[in-house]
């Protein structure tokens, strides 16, 4: 018999992307990593911090905020700093959403927070994206949840609404908004616009991406003084230890690595949409450091079979069933040019029925 | 008006002990760390792990796992890394305690397990040791609260139980019973030799103490398979990040400098302890790497202004009011000789009515 609790009985976790057990003889393009390796700054701030390991981290991230706040034009009280996005995100069920109650989730969208619901013994409110994914339906704006989710750019479809509609659902919602923001730096606007005017909005974002450290495992979370006070009361004295927060103080201070890393994203972003819809893929406009794209432009199941052919070529790309608004399709993560031209003649061999060279 | 879930309001979180700013000019014997730097395999590992950063870590911890069942004599199956013990025991109380019930805590014991049952929505069921800490009082071992807590050695008084107490306690337990083993390292024994007999017992372990990376974050759990498959289902995917686990790996295969490093503190737990009762202080039985002790013997408040006259000699230690059994006393964490030794002089000094020299 086992021992946990009813609630999670058939629960089933997320699953994350395929991880290659041999990273290197594969064009890795499945799980939204950057390309570029870390800023020399942030590998030079790890190896001075690495003699102090004996000594517990700073809990109050005191060396981090100041950073933060200088980079974003805060005050280091309206931030912290969590293990990973994935940490904040359950940190705000925890704190906001009584047992029994709900959080309101906009989706297809990023699927931990059903997981971290489903722990908490909270109700998941399913709210759908409209077909065009280019605006918050009523349905979303008028819940009373005391937490709503919302991905903005959205994944996996890496599509990005302005952010006047988010500032219309903050001041409609008598809760907390969260807005994940995960791959923001890739996109036009920031939550930042409209956070003064925002006493429930929650900021939640990375240095997974744009700052080439998915595996620091540092996220954090940006909202007003009184908000975030709430938010800090259930975070755990250690919650991010010292090679992280060093790190991140090195990634954010060094702007012009993490702006050129941005900017070739983008442009390759840009050239692989063109190529892929010359190729004729539907590809929804891009605002991440991803694509979401249609081969031959269907929406169902008949297009999942591209997936284990470029599987064959040693081309790693992610499939998702996103259901409705959505259907079946591809999220290909932005690499290197190189690894977006692999992509391209991967998929023209098997457009042209070619066996794996 | 706060955001916060009514469950939380007057909330206290755990204080965690104070750190001085400025580190350099301080004996700290306040937080239990290690007084030695880590292994110096565990630097290279770390050096040679940080250029992977762009990409994320292994959510199935394989290599982590794999040199814990190497070191440990277990299956790969039978442990999990977590971001610190912290989080294994707020995995514990997701997993095992629903919403509305209870977690069993024999106290006075390390405090944060009552703040994650705040969190959870959880009762703490709260149970005395009796005066001697030498045994499990029949009214924990009688609970049928799904989750029970236990430190062993316990903190702050850094006693210790045989293993066959805790082995009877899980024969009578109908739910998980956790067995905080952080400081077990300094101990005479360890929950491994009883796990094969014991369904339901969860080890919680630490790098921080006898590791030397308390600013690291890594703790794992050891328990049967199926026990862990259940912890296992509310782990989040990537809550240890690259760096900590190619460490923890280099730790745990580095023995000699781990049984060095402990062998030290042993020996100077022995003789500080001997060199405090030489000056009145009465000090428990210590197993962990720090000692519990009352100056003059006196377990009230009265014996509390020894912390000021040591900290105005730049000396940390914790003093707590663990309230019956225990009351007022102070743990003082084992460093170096050296440090050790400074702690001594000081004390001497005030006994003098010297001066801050």
């Amino acid at each position: 018999m086992p021992f946990r609790k009813p609630a999670l009985e058939g629960f089933a976790p997320y699953v994350p992307g395929f991880q290659p057990p041999d990273a290197e003889g594969w064009v890795k393009l499945n799980t939204n990593e950057s390309p570029f390796p870390p800023s020399p700054a942030v590998l030079r701030a790890i190896a001075a911090e690495a003699g102090y390991l004996n000594l517990y981290p700073d809990p109050e991230q005191k060396a981090f905020r100041a950073a933060a706040a200088q980079a974003f034009d805060l005050g280091a009280d309206e931030v912290v700093a969590g293990n990973g996005g994935d940490e904040l995100l359950g940190m705000a069920v925890r704190a906001f959403v009584p047992a029994g109650s709900r959080v309101a989730v906009l989706g297809p969208t990023y699927t931990l927070m059903p997981a971290l619901a489903r722990i908490a013994e909270v109700e998941v409110e399913a709210h759908s994206w409209p077909a065009s994914f280019d605006g918050v339906p009523d349905s979303f704006t008028r819940s009373d949840a005391p937490l709503k989710y919302i991905c903005n750019p959205n994944s996996p479809t890496g599509t990005f609404i302005a952010l006047e509609q988010v500032a219309a659902l903050c001041a409609a919602s008598p809760g907390v908004v969260l807005l994940d923001e995960a791959y923001v730096d890739f996109a036009p606007d920031s939550g930042l616009s409209i956070l003064g005017g925002c006493p429930n909005l929650l900021l939640v974002r990375t240095m997974s991406k744009a700052y080439s450290l998915a595996g620091l495992r540092l996220g954090f979370a940006i909202a007003n003084t009184d908000l975030m006070a709430d938010l800090w009361s259930v975070k755990e004295s250690y919650n991010v230890g010292r090679l992280p927060l060093a790190a991140a103080v090195a990634a954010l201070m060094d702007v012009e690595y993490h702006d050129g890393c941005v900017g070739q994203i983008r442009a390759n972003r840009a050239r692989l949409a063109t190529e892929l819809r010359a190729r004729g893929w539907e590809v929804l406009e891009p605002a991440g450091n991803f694509i979401w794209g249609y081969p031959d432009g269907r929406r169902d199941a008949g297009n999942m079979d591209v997936y284990d052919a470029l599987f064959e070529r040693k081309v790693l790309v992610r499939r998702f069933d996103i259901g409705e608004p959505g259907g079946w399709g591809y999220r290909v993560t932005i690499g290197t040019w190189d690894q977006c031209q692999a992509l391209l003649d991967a998929l023209d061999a098997i457009k042209a029925g070619g066996n794996r060279s």
